[in-house]
């Protein structure tokens, strides 16, 4: 079942059935690697999550890693979710939005977007990225993007995500303290405090939003934010998959346009995140002036007795890698949480 | 799963859930009626079989029998796996390419590409076509074809194939004894061995590859080598559905041109020919100057009881009708199999 956070429940209704292209806009960011601040990745090595999840969600392997046995013990990465329903009812095109990586997907024949974009900089320092450029780009890549099926479906991976999203919204004014989520069941409050108040110190109060953004953002937020108003302006039916990342760059999009007609957009994230109550997405998406639609896939592993698993349902992980949407999709075409269920557990030996 | 021959798997994993057209290949040769040469269908009316292969997966009726009741008891066609397929995941298209058949079959509203072509002789005698004619056809055919979906499986059916596949390649200069797969468990080596002995009696020394394709090649070896450089040339995502005989195209073509960059081509077969132990696929395809992508489906009647389709899992029929290509369209498309086995096990009763 798809259940409703904001929004009308139509706008997903009249996407049953339909076909979807998944891209997964993916950068890495130096704040990533700040020790004990995410969990998304094997520990040293988080900058290259993103390479790893495209890789794995593509071709069902993982190439950028000399050494395979390295991969996390604990929780599994949410990309598990996506590719299990990318097997069950596969989308129409899997596509890679590369807004600036560490190391580069191995990947042929897959279609790959590049914008030129670098990854950026430790917020803690200043991320040292030209926020007008890349939203530009993304508002540019919209207009031109050439939508192959029904909807898009895009989802994101960035490492370190939930820290750039609310230190960027809480720099644009927002009072969204305790609403953003971690992959971390216990949120590391102590050292995202940290990292968080040490960026906005690097502010000034002359800086303009873009200024801002490009001292304590990333670019999945600011390219996505273009993203979304291109959309918005065509009217190309398209879904944001993730958590409160996404809806924080409704919360930059917002920011920076007015008038924005949301219509055609939804953000769908997982069961985790939509009845999480350590964050309130409810409450993020509502800060926007424009109508937004937003639904979760009610969704858990109770029907899984494997103990990877069952770390989700207890609150770590998350979403990540588009699994919330992808859940959605599945559910929109037919597939059950059995199915889905013995699908990821395949993986998992 | 879909397991690698050669190449690079990404190829086929861009394909995961995009919509094929299936063109069924077909031609007739006298070489066929040799008795003892094949056990592709009914004996003494081998010559129908591609006829009443092309009618089955589309229709799912047999209409070129007088008598259905002398329908083989024995190992059943693979067309049985193609139309289980056809009827869980339905393919866009089922078009059929006439390239010389005993009886035409009995279609209406399916798309049937005619190329003027008649039933090729007995390689023994020599086979009696123009080569040149029929490559070019087949060049020409691929430039101007239209594609309707993403992208076109090309599948085979002509019995006693592998022998005018066989002595092709011999003819041609590769060294290829015992690389070329039979419809027998025990390869009727002695027949064979006979009727490709007395059939390269007939090349001339001053013969070119054209002359030797002449006599003792059949109708859809050598169109389908030309369709593939004119696919080859456009970029056109081909899979050519078929074990050892579409090597034997690949390896036609391979002598009949060169710069081939077959990068959106495949070769995709069953498991019967991919681990079968007394031919060599992967030999076979090593032997092109150019690279090759060939997988094959992991799929196998292990979840059957049918004595008819046990007989696959020990080694008879093992592929045709681009029985191979379908499985690994259908695992591409989501089905499992114990979905397949089921479906195919109805026609059986």
């Amino acid at each position: 079942m798809i259940k409703k956070i904001v929004g009308n429940v139509d706008f997903i209704e009249n996407l049953r059935g339909k076909s979807a292209t998944f891209a997964l806009s993916m950068t890495t960011t130096q704040t990533c690697n700040i020790e004990g601040l995410t969990q998304a990745g094997i520990p040293g090595l988080i900058h290259l999550t993103p390479t790893l999840d495209g890789e794995f969600i593509c071709s069902g392997e993982v190439r950028s890693l000399e050494n395979i046995a390295e991969t996390p013990k604990g929780v599994p990465t949410p990309a598990l979710i996506t590719r299990a329903i990318h097997l069950l009812k596969p989308f129409k095109q899997m596509q890679i939005f590369d807004l600036g990586v560490h190391t580069k997907p191995k990947l042929d024949y897959f279609k790959s977007y590049e914008f030129g974009l670098k990854m950026s900089d430790n917020i803690e320092d200043g991320a040292n990225i030209d926020a007008k450029e890349v939203f530009e780009k993304g508002i540019e890549f919209a207009k031109d993007y050439e939508l192959e099926s029904d909807y898009l479906i895009l989802a994101e991976s960035v490492p370190s995500g939930t820290t750039t999203a609310l230190c960027s919204a809480l720099a644009l004014g927002y009072e969204c303290e305790g609403k953003f989520s971690s992959s971390f069941k216990a949120k590391p409050t102590d050292i995202k405090q940290k990292v968080i108040e040490s960026a906005l110190k690097n502010i000034d109060q002359n800086d303009d939003e873009f200024a801002k953004l490009s001292k304590v953002s990333d670019n999945m937020l600011i390219f996505n934010a273009g993203f979304v108003l291109g959309a918005c302006k065509r009217g190309m039916p398209l879904v944001l998959a993730g958590g409160t990342q996404m809806a924080g760059v409704l919360l930059i999009a917002n920011k920076l346009a007015s008038n924005i007609d949301a219509k055609n957009l939804a953000l769908c994230t997982t069961k985790w995140v939509g009845e999480d109550e350590s964050s309130e997405i409810k409450a993020l998406l509502e800060m926007c002036d424009f109508k937004v639609n937003a639904f979760y896939a009610d969704f858990d592993f109770a029907l899984s007795d494997h103990p990877a698993l069952k770390l989700y349902d207890q609150g770590e992980a998350k979403e990540g890698v588009g699994a919330g949407a992808c859940l959605v999709y599945g559910l929109l075409n037919g597939l059950g949480k059995e199915s889905i269920t013995r699908e990821v557990e395949k993986f998992l030996g």
